[in-house]
């Protein structure tokens, strides 16, 4: 169990699912057809890009799924940053059990690093200014893989659910007001985190006052934010949200708050190219 | 049922794991704390970008799951363009009901429609030269949502799993020659389409003799591709592959292959803004 | 919940399974791409030869899945007699609905209504002297289904699992007595039946003297069937088993035991040929 | 991983079914009670009955799943022909865990080798004359092992689900004619076979000229069939169906046509009497 | 939804697992013999003893699981205080249908009510002096239902997983000293509460100044935990633990912690004694 | 496979659920910031107080499950009496893996010692008189686990489900009499066993007249007992039922019934207090 796998049986529904889905009813015909049963090989993982690798265990027990005979070795770890045509690990066993699992394992593989790629840029970008987190805005039945590529990327991980911290938003403020929606949160919930969303200084004044632990600038430009911080006077935390992109995360990290939370971390990120050459 | 639903198990299955990861042991505790149970609300879900809208009936599908008594009303279909602002659909019921399901209605249309609108982008550029395809590269357990949405794009689905068509790749022919693999193939696998991957004009020539269905041309430039084309005379169909970008598609396009098949429809494609405004 | 359906989960488990399995990744693509969405049409149920008819439980919960807006009603019950064109059943909606449920429908059905119309025959067979019973040779994961169907045909269920009740064969036999066998399982499980395998006529005195509460008579022709009846005086019941087949199972029913074990009930039974058409 | 075995989850899965259904809350109350934990035990697959095996990838997961301390080896593989009372593979490991995976391998290795056996039958009568083909009239949730099966007979599988071709009948041709339904369906589904049902030589000749891939020649004496094949002449394959029976297999492959299916291969198969003999 | 409900794939899935664990492989065989299909029957829900209710959207669920036309009305919520020969509420239906769903609905109603009922009898010990709060010490299969009753009694709920906050204890500390590990543990899960576990006030005075956010004070006696409190004076939050029984909850209460964590509300509350009446 | 183990599949689920309850979407966050991923450790498993072991089967499977380099001994099996302080196992590997598996191993064991424990204290009570049994009024989920452990206590099973075996309440009668159910269970499940609950001892002496194999004494008096057994003359069994306690469980057994059922065993069962002390 490294730092950046997602928990065990995340990684064994997830792995068994994606087999299940790509091997369909009949197998993989292409390899029964051709390939003899007897012959052996072995594939070398390459990144055919530059950027930062996650999903090893996860590709890992692809091929434990597939066939306990093949083995398999990480030149690097998930986390690490790799450069284009390195060689990240070697598999081997027959050759068939090779190609059953290449394709799940490498869609698993990119989509990891895709998001530790992409996570490590706007990490890059604050400068270690502000820590970068994600959302909840991941895809369906992937979120303990994204969340921990996240945190491969060098970025840290915010709420797991909705059952995780309490986090008051507009919707919630419908019928009562932001100091009573702490109030009560404060009251059921009592020992967890209570971040309040907010739009406005007026508001951020409000949710300090109501003692909220942290409080979520919605999409505020860095000179709110700064005003914002000021405001706060490190008494309450405060992190940045809100269709942050490469091109305004530095600035906003500036700005002074202590997270920024970007959903496109998990939702947006484009695969990393990896292959696997079999030889 | 409509073209471009998934299949209702896959629906089913996909929404109820992720309303499961999303709620976790304790449920929305915001919610459970702030809302009042009897509250009632409404919300309508707008697009905060133009694109392609995708994921509907899984997104009706998740508050059918949350709460039974929740209506839900679409004003466009699956495979609409939509423009900024648009409203798209409108969901009624008790307001604790709504924000439970709203982060994974969400997750999942701004998904499926994100890929519906990458592929469309791709579409266009090939201008109906050649049609767009998706490919096995697809995400854990998302396949048959996504393949949904290429459909929904515009695009074509190309196979569905190893155990649907034959397809013989370089690492097929480490033991045997092109030709003993499309003949093996065809003995064990008649009736079945059987596609060749070629990366030379002389693999093509062979691939065309042995009577493969299909030539696939990988990482061909637009000359080699138009020159693999005439080879191949019309008597085998041919499809284009590897790295194709919005950059060079329309090129690609223009050369004259029967297919493009592109795996960045399904594992890069940005998540469509949209959003889900609760009144 | 009528005498002869499974119990729910089985249904709705199975039918889930069937379901996802013939629907695969892109679902019904005929019909996508032939029948208009909004095309309605009924179909009907019927027999293409006599049988006894079972499952329809589970044909009803196709569709429920496939589509709740398609209604069903049955003609006749499961356990009926139906004959060659008898109309059973009626399904209405939407007709893509209906052509994605019916093969599946049809294989539960027709897989049912031939259990249940083989053991009718071996019931009828045996004329009432002896009670037909299955066994646990059943094909995986449809145990629930074929006993309710044994039902359906007139037939018993023997255990229904190797928790239900304590069977002894020559395999438990190999490092003690039969007689220290069922003091043993009587020891450990009172209160529940204890069955002896008999081969010879001696075992079957010494298994009445064990106090048994059933004697299997495995292999043995009618004569020895009767001289072991005779033996055990009706103080201990009897169950006739191995190798039973249409063809001697009413000298063997003649022959006085209590019941007649019946293996290709369930493992050999001939689908029923029914069909569903839809106008 | 070889020719004839169903993809590895499809083996997982229905194995840990069938074990779960067998043993119930109690598990094997009968050799609990009756043999010491202490002692060992091995069996021995036999043939009581000459036919061909399948199945045995899914017996040796029985085991592996009950008790990995149990070890198995295979003295012939799926697709052999065994002759009465042949020695097929040798089981060693703790009695108690012999006895209860005994029944379980047995359901499954006599389903997969009744459905083998059956389908030999067929190819044998079919003299090479015409490819033997499965259908979807499979028992639910048993597709991928009996599609195995019939490939270890010598048969052929069609289509694996409604997502793999199309298959275009008469149900479909109620609002639009055949060579519509053709268009749409290759506008809708390019690269995929498309199959037409017909029943008279009149459609043959429109599907022919439809340009479908293959047609379905439904419920055809030999002579008509002779016919189709004769009016295709090549261009289009044909595929016999409807109510093909061992005694009609011989004349129908004689008359011409590329493929002959059958569903009775899997949902009528009996079972191939296999026996577990421990010692 | 509730305050006091699980969330609702908990409840499917707990409801689905028990139901198919209680109907086992042929269903409710004595209700199938003795009641006719079409008597209906109602039953109310009545009280034993005194106690607190909770589980009653569960036990919704089982009947609609069993039986979509049984209808259910609740007299009282869960939370509430309920007094011997109460009468809580009533279902109505097909009689069979009543008796398929009493004992697993009553089974998870008494269990819940059960973990609330001792919960509020902690909480009244404690006489609001400090919260009474759960555990990770729940059965398993059930925490989000215990968690839930927990809730309805009184209680509050502590970490819902290893997921959830950091708790560091003796067992983390055999490599580093208590500082470091909370530096470690802030750093990498920055925005979540830190807890430590402290035997000794010099361990509470450190983690003091490490500015953990949460102390456990474990197995301490009130002097000791008034000494803590002291000691912490207000800047962190303190929570006693360790073998808390009814005896010793007010002393420890009224020592001053925040918090009083008890395990036993959740593996050691004796089921309330509640009944089906069915008339 | 001991004689007090749960089946296999049943251990595998259950150990897989509670795992993933446990472990959420982000794994042990408290080791993976704490614990270096190389540093190894050991813990035994030590009794807090007197009592009986079960559960190590599924304890030893959580482990296996977390990770399986760890290795994992037993110095006594489920059934021991074993003393306070005593040392009961050993386990040993990574840290990390020690510590992820050790709530959800000893809230199993705890629970399962824990029915043991109370079980072994009623059936010291009844001093052999009388046999104890469970009932069906188990823990959702948990039948498997809590039937096995009453073994261990020395008790004994009753039904294991709905499905095991006929028992007429008085919720069966409402509609036809007592002599009538039996005779239509009887005529329905021939060969199973069929127990009448008789609330007084004039159902007692019709219960004997229709012939029952066992009669549940409800809620009777110790002489009501004795008078009922007397009548029911050795020709019938009896079981005893209703409300018993270690108060009342040696006056029962003492009246000459030859079972007695308590639904305390599994319901109301308190943990026994085991511990991991991890060094």
């Amino acid at each position: 169990m490294s730092d950046f796998d997602p928990p065990l049986h995340a990684i064994r529904e997830v792995v068994a699912r994606a087999l299940a889905e790509d091997l369909g009813v009949l197998g993989d015909i292409t390899s029964i057809a051709v390939i003899p049963e007897s012959v052996g090989g072995h594939g070398v993982f390459a990144a055919r890009t530059e950027g930062t690798l996650a999903g090893t265990a996860a590709a890992t027990e692809v091929f434990r799924q597939v066939d306990p005979t093949v083995t398999i070795e990480w030149n690097v770890e998930d986390g690490t940053e790799i450069r284009e045509a390195q060689q990240l690990g070697r598999v081997e066993g027959p050759l068939r059990s090779l190609l059953v699992g290449e394709r799940t394992a490498l869609n698993i593989l990119s989509h990891c690093s895709g998001v530790a790629t992409l996570t490590r840029r706007f990490v890059r970008s604050a400068r270690g200014k502000a820590r970068v987190r994600d959302t909840r805005k991941t895809l369906p039945g992937l979120r303990a893989f994204e969340k921990a590529a996240v945190r491969a990327g060098g970025g840290f991980n915010h709420r797991d659910s909705l059952s995780d911290a309490v986090l008051i938003k507009d919707n919630h403020l419908v019928h009562l007001e932001l100091e009573q929606a702490v109030e009560r949160a404060r009251a059921r919930w009592p020992g967890r985190i209570i971040e309040v969303e907010c739009d406005t200084l007026s508001q951020v004044g409000r949710a300090k006052a109501a003692r909220a632990d942290l409080v979520l600038l919605d999409n505020m430009t860095p000179d709110q934010v700064r005003e914002a911080v000021h405001l706060l006077g490190g008494a309450v935390k405060s992190e940045v949200s809100g269709g942050v992109s490469l091109a305004t995360v530095a600035a906003l990290a500036e700005a002074g708050a202590d997270f920024i939370s970007i959903g496109a971390l998990t939702h947006s990120a484009p695969a990393l190219d990896l292959a696997l050459d079999i030889q």
